[in-house]
């Protein structure tokens, strides 16, 4: 059986300016979620940054991939149009997968494939979050708890600005009053996308095993299918079945 | 402009066994939603409980009516099959709307229409709700605050064993670590569905004017709709366009 | 009662450069579709056209519309990327609707929103429409025949390249083999979409009383709803509920 | 890897009473799913019938299955409600998938997770089914071709009288002028649901390759996942998170 290709994509900031973050994702958030993947033998994974050559998006990657995790933040203007378009047509073409992490919420692609502009509200003060599992015959939730605690999170609430996902699959809990749609599935052309919401990056979110879980599962739900019947658009001059020239209607 | 009928339905059980529920609701749970309703211009307002001919579900009854509030907690075994079937056949066949309120969640009339167990978690220890606006657009919350308090209310938590909504318009904040889907809406037929979490019958949650909000507008949403289209069934012999005896397939 | 204030907005380009489509609609197809509006009292219309200041879509007018019906075709391209931007806000933050008709499922307005390419199957043989109501409870389809025959019209066949929509009201079947998700809703934001099949340039889809009713009625489903609740983005600093300094997690 | 275990029910009554029918399918219509199925590896196969003990629905069975195939048309009565409800069980509950086979449409088990009356029109003229993809990135079309004939079939005609699918993924034009959506999924409490559209017993769909392709498919994605969250419902006396004593409301 063929691996399923990962691509991890971090725009690779943080880590280079704060410290803090650098001790905690001491390869990058990038390589905790490489990590986490690569436990799983159904995945061969790579990863890319704002540093690679085409921002990691190039033709040829993208062509290997079957899924990208993109974890963005305080760096989404630096990711060239050019390369957002190219991304989407692999995603909305090709049907590879997309799974937005965090304050990926804002990066243009989930912009881009939403058409809306994806704000929330947000408060960072270390309160807690816990996570309840709304849909569990979900195969993104398979050997997750129903429920869940990140002892320390980011605040993300809603009104959360984003189309009605195809599916709710895990909704959050915060200490100071707030709820989010955490977990969220989207089809767009021929590409399936998963929103999920942790991890900020100042917080070890991305070591939590269930997190790490939802991410295996994300990964291997999202995946390009083999199989994806072409459906050529446009002009299709000939009628498929027989049409009368003097058709009476009854 | 004709009135939107609204039938109340309530069990009218705990009012009549439990000191505390009949000072809170001296008219009957019942009492105080026809009330909010009758705030109203746009709606007549009818009453009906347990004890009603035919536990109020009497054909000339559901004939009148538009749409239906549902309040039952302690005695959903107690209404008949029979009822529960006719009220049914309103809301499929005829476009009848339903509003199942707080513990209707468990009614015979709405587990019939999900088809599913309609099962939650629960606990009652006077926590606060919070509940938050997740689909602005959307006419049931029109003039509602984007989140309110109720101080005080029986806990209902996720796993909610609902069919996935068409339409998730509130979410709930509770303060012992739970979230619910608190606003939900279906279509089942001709008819559509709005159920509302709120509120026990030993809490004044029905008092409270952004509830009282929503109980307008949701029977506003949910009444049937004048000119819904005919759409028989069953054996339609004759084509309606003309077929080709000798087909051949391109 | 406010009017409902619909901004009928036409290219006007065909009927211009082809004596067909003049004789057909000689006010413009924005005349055709406005006066079928204004056969209903609740709306007040106006029209605008590329030729308008600003295009149509000045600031003034966008304040004044609850809904914008869009007819373009063969200039989507010369609509001003920055006016698409305005009109994108004004749907999004705001909550007017957008009914894009027919071909205007390659308006930049509609792409934007949807975050595909809209793309599509197409065939201009004359061939019959037949179009049938998949969901007869909302009020889109209030006073329209279960299934209705356009005797003419362009086809337009799947794949559609949409996502998902939120409630599929109408499916059109074509003579020469094809099907079409031909009514469809989405919310944006603040906004109601209501994507809307028929009818080609050069037929007489927008007189016939089945598909005014449908306009009719759309325009009031997505027209925007007063009350619509606020909700602010971005950073909110202060907890809602009180938050425990030395939480423990059980 | 385990095997994805398939319980392909046929009520198994007009292979014994039509002798079409019987050359047809000598096997029964159980028989030729079956044999279809089990062209995949991944699979294996039980078949069950009305005369089986316990009309094949006995409790091993139904802990044996991942997932029923569901073929009924006039015997839909005697399939006792006992058995109904067990099934009900296994698939909410226990998360056995559901694949509802054409006149399987007022099959008991399907009415009774639905909540509707799932009617539909229908024709027997021999007439032309063509199916299109509409959502091609769905596993249940992997290796389909984006549209194929069915040269003879009954037809099966919307209005069809069910819950807003969570997913459409196939539509069906009939020669005669009607449509139909004819691959729909569903989730119900822990169970996944994927109706699709033939095959009528006197003609040989069941032989033909896209149509196996898809059952195949079908199985794999409704098959009871490994890993379901457990979500026990009812009193949760204790809160998870600590509760103010004395909280107050900002």
């Amino acid at each position: 059986m063929n691996k399923i290709h990962c691509l991890v994509w971090n725009e690779f900031v943080h880590e280079k300016s704060d410290a803090n973050v650098a001790r905690l994702y001491p390869n990058g958030i990038h390589g905790a979620i490489a990590q986490a993947l690569e436990e799983d033998e159904r995945f061969e994974v790579r990863t890319a940054t704002l540093d690679s050559p085409e921002q990691g998006l190039d033709e040829a990657t993208l062509a290997w991939a079957d899924v990208v995790l993109w974890w963005g933040h305080t760096a989404h203007n630096l990711v060239k149009d050019e390369y957002v378009e190219r991304l989407h047509r692999a995603i909305t073409q090709r049907g590879v997968g997309l799974i937005p992490l965090h304050s990926g919420h804002m990066s243009k692609i989930f912009m881009r494939l939403m058409g809306t502009s994806c704000d929330l509200k947000w408060r960072e003060i270390g309160e807690s979050e816990r996570i309840w599992v709304v849909e569990p015959s979900h195969p993104i939730v398979a050997g997750v708890p129903e429920t869940f605690v990140l002892p320390h999170e980011e605040m993300y609430g809603e009104r959360f600005d984003i189309p009605a996902p195809d599916e709710i699959i895990l909704l959050s809990w915060f200490q100071g009053g707030n709820v989010f749609r955490s977990g969220c599935t989207w089809k767009r052309g021929a590409g399936r996308i998963f929103y999920f919401r942790p991890g900020h990056e100042s917080l070890p979110s991305y070591y939590q095993s269930e997190v790490r879980q939802i991410l295996r599962n994300g990964a291997a739900w999202a995946a390009r299918q083999p199989g994806i019947p072409s459906t050529p658009y446009g002009h299709q001059p000939q009628p498929l079945e027989k049409v009368f020239p003097n058709k009476e209607e009854s």
